[in-house]
């Protein structure tokens, strides 16, 4: 039997006969406290995504961390509110002991055809190969070892680091073990970036996500043609202030598109 | 007794004997199809504001639209989902006969002093008493009269007006009859902004709001100053792909405090 891929290990569900699923978190996705949140908002899309009456494709995903996941065994409901012609609207949960830890609302739908176009204009970057491969992860947080980052600007801050006045990072990161980039994939990808406040005063502290919204704009082909090549990820705050920053952030393929732009309100202490 | 605001009316609930709340559409408000969202949004903000366990105020607000609200009564319930010491978790729903129309997630907390800066730079633009006021409202959406919106750049297309290649529009905006810009009425001004694709276009058609986001950064003493004032808005679209576009957006005080960003999925047909 082939080995599962450590992505797939981490967003795994079994179906209970309860109608919820189970899961189980993965020491290997890790972060400081519970698991990444990239890879929690993963598990809740692709427990939408495995409902057998699922319609359509995401479109958007705004999850909320409410508590830290302890390691173990965990539950998740997804219920779909509403389903239209053309789109369908759903609300899932992902709780311990019955006490919920995150919720995610979603929208899914199907695309069709229209005028397009890409207003964003994709910032001018050297390529992933003329970059340093990363060394051996820190050990900070365990999950970033599962990614190959290579940082063009806006680094996590190192010890001979100072204060920076941009907040902006842009890297580009790929699946260190050659995952094709599905929806659930780039919904992880989507909370890679290290918090703004870190790259902005060059200090590390308590600091972690408390709301994730993701827009979807590629459709499953335009996905499928990106295959597991490295996507170009831009990240920056807008107002920090009063215990929190928002982030904005895109996440491009090598060829020009824009395959999702997402956003997060961060709690920080400083 | 006095006179309640249009606004106030607008979002207007009663507390029902079964814990849900009962609210009504008011013709001041309405859309093309149904409310003003900016109206509905408002609505459930408030529903969870006036919830007597409601702890801290908005720091995120996320509403999906599911269905058209159709003109009449409608039940809101809103149910906190976690409490923890300094923010807390909500799910707010809005519904007709039993289904739900419009759904909402937010997160409310305690804002301390930390380090504070805000990264964007607010743009250079006129002040609003050089620009004309609006001529009485072109009858197309009735709740567009309850604003004085001023367009610096980026208008609702004209007959005379052709393609553009930039989605974004500035403008000032406040309450034509003077209501202080509190949690509320900030959350429905995040949904003043017409369709980006109609800028873009030059041309009107069937568009709506699917999702959307806000990120609140102004703390209460921030809001009260500000007052009645007007506020500048920025709106701008990112992708426009399949049938949905993304927009973000932000809203400045005169002053230059960014007070919130927000985010939207708008579907369209083109």
């Amino acid at each position: 039997m082939a080995e599962q891929h450590p992505f797939d290990v981490g967003i795994a569900l079994e179906h209970s006969d309860d109608g919820t699923l189970r899961g189980r978190t993965d020491p290997g996705w890790n972060n400081m406290v519970g698991p990444f949140g990239g890879i929690t908002a993963a598990t809740l899309l692709h427990a939408i995504e495995s409902q057998p009456d699922a319609h359509g494709a995401p479109l958007t995903l705004t999850v909320n961390f409410l508590a830290p996941i302890a390691d173990g065994e965990f539950q998740v409901s997804a219920r779909a509110l509403r389903t239209n012609r053309t789109n369908q609207h759903w609300y899932a949960e992902l709780s311990q002991d019955g006490a919920p830890k995150t919720t995610a609302t979603a929208i899914f739908g199907i695309r069709r055809e229209t005028w397009s176009d890409t207003e964003l204009i994709a910032p001018d970057v050297p390529v992933p190969e003329d970059l340093p491969e990363p060394g051996t992860p820190r050990g900070v947080a365990v999950w970033i070892g599962n990614y190959d980052m290579r940082v063009i600007e806006g680094p996590y801050p190192g010890p001979d680091d100072g204060p920076s006045p941009s907040s902006l990072t842009k890297l580009w990161v790929r699946d260190r073990r050659g995952r094709t980039h599905d929806y659930a994939a780039l919904t992880a990808l989507c909370d890679i970036f290290y918090p703004r406040s870190y790259v902005r005063r060059a200090q590390v502290g308590p600091a972690g996500t408390i709301s994730m919204t993701i827009y979807f704009h590629a459709d499953s082909a335009e996905l499928q043609s990106v295959g597991d090549d490295f996507l170009l990820g831009c990240a920056r705050g807008n107002r920090f202030s009063n215990g929190y920053f928002d982030q904005s952030a895109e996440l491009w393929s090598r060829s020009g598109a824009l395959l999702a732009t997402t956003h997060q309100l961060v709690y920080f202490k400083a």
